[in-house]
């Protein structure tokens, strides 16, 4: 049988395969994260930013209250967003999040991106979001990453989060902070898929013991029901279900396209987190491990590359650029 | 007139034409660089890794003795090398640099690479070179961008460099070195031709009042001549000489392709730095601020864009790989 778990440098094993977050309404997010528990699902990929980690924390205490799962059993990643980064607002926030999980500890805590942004408050705007402050205006703040990273190794130190590490960085970013890092970099969660593969940031980030994690395993698909700057781009391009070598396999092995993609991600040792909202693709995302394609078949999805990046806030604020993968 | 030269961050004015230094040999560096300010250049573009600094500047000597010019009116760039960026080593390094140089102080100080490496003592190899130490290979050095960077700010303070900056660093290594720098980044160097146009990352540090400068400005032309790891995605693709939109802008303005390409990048004020050693080259890459393309002619250099970087350790360190562009 496949492995189902990477180890992280932590020491700590995080399930390969996990129910994404982003998105999901937190009126429904109890009750889709409890379901996602009953269809089989461990991992859980929050945010501070996607607005319904309390929410979703109350699904898996419902579950564990049932005698579902274990809270050993599950595995909660969530992120630090930009105005947080500072010394004096880390840590605070990060409890607070750890707060309304309400699960002890965070397994897996992410600094969300790379970009220090003014502090604002949670009294004055509860969730930031998309940015821009309340002017309209992208104001960055003079907070190193190192000083960040420092934060969350001391959520560590504190047996707030059991691992940590990043998302959305490059690989410049990640040698510089392997010379001062007391803990290690356990994930660098990124968007990959078969038109972003980043073949280079991968190898460098596997070869450096920093497990991948996936976003947007499926492409396009995952923005098209976003607003319209986002949108653009995805609706130029063909859906990765469409693409031919995904149809092909799909069909060939009795699969469906999205468990393609899924384990083309998963069988090189990148784990992902799917979303769905529909309980048969919640149950077949999750079996994305026992089948196996070949080198063949991977080689010919990885061919699809583009290089064509949905996430970039460089394409989303065009009248604020920000240029973090340039 | 067209502006000739570029206002640095540092105060500084940086000529927008220079001579690149790499890839001259020593015996003949100190006449082609004497020669090449007879030509009219000002700026000469060096580094400790080319291993030609103290010819080149007895070539400058030489034509301040004869009154050519005066040490003022000339530019000198050059660039700490990879396994000299610690605390000890920095400025020390800089110093013999400096010091070989012979013309009182640098004008503009480079970080040639965001890695560091071991530090390895003149005495034992005087030019590290290609990365690797005697053993053949790569051994990174915990030494940050930050503590390098301090080095080079202490180059400004102790006189040694007028301005400093970086080179081969992307945008979120540019990001994070703005929140803690107390000199400013002057320019950026960077691999870009029509086959790597890197426009975000051009745009990020203009926008910032970091001066880009253009290396290869000639694409595959300029690793044609190297040995064969590094020649062989060269030699796959069309010089860019040949390529359609700059032949037919060439022959139409009566210029040669050497002068479209030079241009196409000086009018979007970055500097460029070409080497030839064919004297009437030497004078026509000089003479590249006294026409104007139309937007239209930028716009149809700039769509032979594939993303191609030709000098990236890790394709032609195979064995070694350093994903430091990924």
């Amino acid at each position: 049988m496949t492995k189902d778990t990477a180890k992280l440098a932590s020491g700590c094993d995080m399930p390969l395969v996990g129910f994404g977050l982003w998105k999901v309404p937190k009126e429904t997010a109890a009750d889709t994260v409890y379901n996602a528990i009953k269809a089989g699902y461990r991992l859980f990929d929050g945010a501070y930013d996607y607005q319904n980690e309390r929410e979703a924390g109350q699904g898996i205490q419902r579950a564990i209250k049932e005698n579902l799962v274990k809270r050993e059993e599950i595995f909660v990643t969530t992120k630090l967003w930009n105005n947080y980064h500072s010394k004096d607002h880390a840590v605070p926030m990060a409890k607070a999040q750890n707060d309304a999980w309400g699960l002890g500890y965070i397994d897996l805590f992410l600094i969300h991106f790379p970009c220090a942004l003014e502090y604002i408050s949670p009294e004055k705007r509860r969730y930031p979001g998309w940015w821009m402050d309340d002017a309209g205006t992208i104001s960055s703040a003079k907070v190193s990453i190192r000083e960040t990273w420092e934060q969350m190794e001391a959520l560590v130190d504190q047996g707030i989060a059991r691992s940590i590490g990043v998302s959305n960085f490059q690989a410049q970013m990640l040698y510089d902070m392997m010379t001062y890092i007391k803990h290690p970099i356990s994930s660098l969660q990124v968007e990959h898929h078969p038109y972003l593969v980043q073949p280079n940031l991968i190898r460098m980030a596997q070869e450096h013991k920093i497990v991948v994690t996936a976003y947007s395993s499926f492409g396009p698909q995952s923005f098209l029901e976003l607003p319209a700057d986002f949108r653009n781009r995805a609706e130029k391009v063909e859906l990765l279900f469409d693409a031919q070598p995904v149809k092909e396999i799909s069909s060939k092995r009795g699969v469906t396209p999205a468990q393609v993609l899924l384990r083309w991600a998963t069988q090189r040792d990148i784990a992902v987190i799917p979303k769905s909202n529909n309980p048969s693709r919640l149950a077949q995302n999750l079996d994305v491990l026992n089948f196996d394609l070949t080198k063949h078949e991977l080689d010919s999805i990885s061919a699809l590359d583009k290089g064509l990046r949905f996430n970039d806030p460089g394409h989303y604020l065009p009248d604020h650029p920000l240029y973090i993968f340039a």
